[in-house]
């Protein structure tokens, strides 16, 4: 079965998101790998777009019980009907999470994906960061500076 | 967006309704729509392998936590880490459902299906069937006999 | 820890079905056991109004994002924002199932408990039952024919 | 109905944690409300603890499909099945939501009930803290030195 990769972010986000998320999800498809994400927009509109630019499959998983509000560029929608609840199943269907920019629908997947263990984890570009009690940051989260190094760091491609 | 079909069914079944199963995955593919189903193995494998037989795409929406016993014939896998909840997520992201066979975990998608309302529900073969106090089929379900059948009778293609 | 039973049955139905909900909740109270139910009325308040009236505990296990709905007879409501697919997490909490009344979702919840296996089933009362292509019933299914049998028939107080 | 607290924090955790956790389950039950945690040990054992020690009710929400792993103190256990999605399912079902210590599951739970909206959300100690691009705490989770700080803070009981 082809590799998957979850690519997560805010559906409000800047330019600068946009971009990046874009190109992962063009990057993902030239890889050959399927794009899994929230199937709205800002971010997750962006890495659908991008992937389909490239004739590459992308699954929407979104949190309402029906399919309105899917973007238009998603291959197929998972209706899960579970509300942010679908986070967890995102995370669980992915050889590697990506996480673009911030808000806190987007900082629960990085925890889930965290809490989930056992795949890589990269923040691309400016994202939240987490500070423990005595200031520094939990290990474990990769950090890229752009969409290739972010999808190199998975080493799914090594 | 593709029209999208759920096919439930078990995955332990006899070898008619893997044939029902193969062949209503076959004609779901060549009229270009999606098949979503469980993942596993018997009807859903069946359903998978006939949509890929046609170079469609089939859905896998998995129990489990990871992608653990996913079909071969999934063009996507969804690990819901749900449980038998995931027969709701099934179903939510139909347009239509069409069950073959019968087993508890079919019988709950197809109550969850007519439980949700608003799509075609079609029972092809000879699955269970439910009887109400008074002896009577509550009203609702579709029966087909064939493949050709079961989607003419969802409306999808009218 | 106590022992849990769910009660399942529709949020409308008639008044036999009414009193015969009210009765299992003030027996499973009164055997000091907690009731688990959908957390609606009809079946779902019946049961709770019933363990109330013997100082009982009754979980309402909803299928909205929050508590909106929630009978007044409940100590505790859980909000799991799941939809229908909450009818798994109600019988995944119960050390027996009782179901009365028929409806789809009802049903789904019998269906759901036997896929689940492992914990006794009871009918009680007329609902629906469900026949095979042979127009025989599926094995495992209890049936009573009044509260307390129905509670025998669990053998949770042998 | 009673009001509903969750409280959220680590299976493995220091002396302080728990301390504090004990506490917090004491006041919350002294005040007449019920809490809501995720049923396992570490923080979670100790709310319950002290919620017990005030006669009070505690719902544990497990992750797990049966109720294997939960703690003695709980009044009633929901088997959800749905893994790190019960997180979301906690947080649906409070009033307010109360941190105490970190983990990415706790985070998990800080940043849903922060993306649910329109309940109290307070870090009680030395919890994880999130930090924007620039630097700065995105606005919202308060904080407290206390557990009776942190009742004070959800406003619930003004």
């Amino acid at each position: 079965m082809a590799v998957q990769v979850a690519v997560c972010g805010p559906s409000r986000c800047g330019e600068r998101e946009l971009t990046l998320a874009y190109e992962v999800g063009r990057l993902i498809a030239q890889r050959g790998a399927v794009v899994v994400c929230g199937g709205h927009g800002g971010v997750m509109g962006a890495v659908a777009a991008g992937a389909r630019s490239c004739a590459g499959l992308v699954v929407g998983v979104l949190p309402g019980a029906d399919r309105s509000g899917a973007g238009q560029d998603l291959s197929v929608a998972v209706a899960t009907g579970l509300g942010q609840a679908r986070n967890n199943v995102i995370v669980n269907s992915a050889d590697a999470v990506v996480v673009v920019g911030g808000s806190w629908g987007t900082l629960s997947e990085l925890a889930l994906a965290m809490r989930r263990g056992g795949v890589p984890v990269v923040r691309l570009g400016d994202g939240w960061r987490i500070v423990d009690a005595d200031g520094r940051e939990p290990p474990g989260v990769l950090s890229a500076r752009t969409p290739a190094e972010a999808l190199d760091l998975t080493g799914l491609w090594d």
